[in-house]
């Protein structure tokens, strides 16, 4: 019987109208050429700057930053009250609709004008709305042929890498609870028993718990996570050898490899949790594998300290698949960023060469996997410190505590 | 107490291997003018014309479909084995990792040269692939230099737009999961209850109930909806004025306004179903802005049939918004197409020109917002017949039972 956990020393509080204000006003500082105004349609850049958290669909949204740290959000007409009592924009504008009889994107370079920007250089996440759901239009580009536009979205998220203490802390929360469902999960998952079930009885109770002790100001505010979340995804038993299965509705059977996957949403931010489990017992090349996997991750670990690229971490796992000769295994990059999108750059891949800055936080998972008899990884979620890293997810990774009945 | 529905008298069966060809062959017969190939990097079109459903992340994965209608995948090394299993594709290709040693980008382009494809012209559904989780790469055209890139996108829209009989028989199942999963979320909402615990306690028996009916092959294949769901988003009370309003965990309230949403994913395919509800008693305002809106959704019903463009629906609901003087509430247009995904083209939206055809499946939403007071909006999913229209969601719509206890 897994207890309800203590709770925090400290309520974690939503990121302040002054950070992401900050933000706003910073983010020009990180552009490698001046532009006199970002025009942004990332749902996720748009929530990072002005705290707008919205459901992305045809409806062309947008977030203009002037130089001086304005924000104008540009909005469809049902979303008007939505934005003005969410957003943090000085100012919001509204169309009608899409299709609508004239273009949102004409309306766009309209406003634009108005703000003089008509000539202007402007940096972009994307040139013009991506194609979301059916939407369908002109780039920014040929609506506003005077002004020169630029993708800027490297330079955006190397500012969302950097992590602020606020953020830390609600992702440190989302680990909290992520490994509440995780120890849930663990606790329901025999054999016999269905994964659809575990999942949901697991997750629900989690979410529960938490929006108890997080109080009615509690918001989940994440495109990905809903709540407090573990689930399997579908990799259970030899399913596991793929690292990105889908949900198959599996029974749990003796024997199984077990893959799962656990966070939560706290105002915006996630985390990950990810464990290799047995259900019973696990067989001497199931142990094998397993302790495998945990020298590639106590390797990155090791490499992982400011300064240090992202690539080499990714070359010092890379030569233990070279010196165990376990290249039939490899699959995939040691890791990613993350904190609001579930996926972030930078990466942990050999082909990444920024440099580890404190403050940036990452998924450390190297895997191996095996056909036909499962995959083994284990995710925890790391934050680069001035010595070298943090754990921020806290939950056993020995294989006598990932044996369940 | 709802008891479990009667059983499908035929079991639905998933688009078959067949069809998913014949669309791809059939693909060049929808297009403006003549194209080489395509070349598909949106995760629902891969689905549409493979049968590949994944999670999309910062990999690029993308769809070559020749002139003769063979389908190429293109995916990363982690989802090899997962594209050969699942995929439809008469070939799959790898590449090892984004970002990798060489971009994934210039591979594609080099294994488009291999087909003999670099001074082709393409179709494509975006120039390169699309900026997700912290993917940053050159477009296709630049990649390509040597190609005629074109988007064809709206092309595919309208192949995707014409569901086959297939396609229409797994809408409708999920419309039969969908309405209970309503069923169970009217029954257990009342005063004092939490939004969440009713979302998912009526979410999770209904996708128990439906699991346990379909059978072991059920596959839910769809990127927004999991299971059977129905929920309110957050649409309770005065915040239910809020068309997109975020789920906020709150508690219902005598004489609360709700809108609720439900579905449910069957094999990669949707449905939408909608209600106003009143907790306890619904006033005499909250009754003449209800009646407003069935005669909205009326009009609607009356104006959809083949032949009719989209926007001449808008336009018959928005003369009632006219004559009733009722423009203050209007917020949206009055519905989109689905079925993969959760909106599609063609919009039922005074900008859209296209004319309805037998097979399109849209949503028939009309609303009416009240600030202070709540939210005004039924929605059902309808199919477009050579008489007319056919409702392939069926629930009341009627106040009388709509009202919870």
């Amino acid at each position: 019987m897994i207890g309800p956990i203590s709770s925090s020393p400290v309520s974690p509080s939503p990121i302040s109208f002054a950070e992401r204000g900050t933000r706003a006003r910073q983010v020009f500082g990180h552009l490698e050429a001046p532009q006199d105004a970002l025009v942004l349609f990332d749902d996720q850049f748009i929530f990072y700057y002005c705290g707008f958290a919205f459901f992305p669909t045809e409806r062309p949204t947008a977030l203009i930053i002037t130089a001086q740290g304005e924000r104008i959000l540009f909005v469809p007409r049902l979303e008007r009250e939505h934005a003005q009592q969410t957003g943090e924009a000085e100012r919001v504008v509204d169309y009608p609709e899409f299709p609508g009889e004239v273009h949102p994107a004409d309306q766009l370079a309209a406003l634009l004008g108005e703000l003089g920007l008509a000539r202007a250089s402007l940096g972009v996440d994307y040139d013009g709305y991506p194609p979301v759901m059916g939407y369908d239009g002109p780039t920014l580009s040929e609506v506003l042929s005077g002004a020169t536009i630029s993708r800027v979205s490297r330079a955006l998220d190397h500012q969302m890498a950097l992590k602020s203490e606020a953020e830390v802390t609600l992702i440190r929360e989302s680990a909290r609870w992520g490994a509440q469902a995780h120890r849930l999960l663990q606790s329901y998952t025999r054999a016999g028993e269905s994964e659809t079930e575990v999942e949901a009885r697991a997750s629900k109770e989690a979410t529960a718990e938490m929006i108890a002790a997080l109080g009615p100001g509690y918001r989940g505010q994440n495109r990905w996570m809903s709540g407090a979340v573990a689930l399997y995804r579908g990799q259970i038993g030899v399913n596991s050898a793929l690292p990105h299965a889908m949900t198959s509705g599996a029974t749990f059977q003796m024997g199984d490899t077990l893959v799962t996957g656990a966070g939560a949403a706290v105002w915006g931010y996630i985390s990950e949790l990810e464990r290799t489990m047995f259900v019973g017992e696990a067989s001497a090349e199931q142990r094998t594998f397993f302790q495998h996997m945990l020298n590639l991750q106590d390797i990155a670990f090791a490499a992982l300290k400011p300064g240090a690229t992202c690539a080499s971490v990714d070359q010092a796992v890379r030569a233990y698949f070279e010196r165990q000769q376990l290249w039939d295994h490899w699959r995939h990059h040691v890791g990613h960023s993350l904190g609001q999108r579930i996926h972030e750059s930078p990466f942990l891949d050999i082909g990444d060469t920024r440099p580890l800055e404190v403050g940036m936080v990452l998924s450390v998972e190297p895997g191996l996997y095996v056909p036909g008899l499962g995959g083994f990884r284990h995710s925890d979620t790391i934050l680069i410190t001035p010595g070298g890293m943090e754990l921020l997810t806290d939950y056993p990774r020995d294989l006598g505590s990932l044996i369940v009945p």
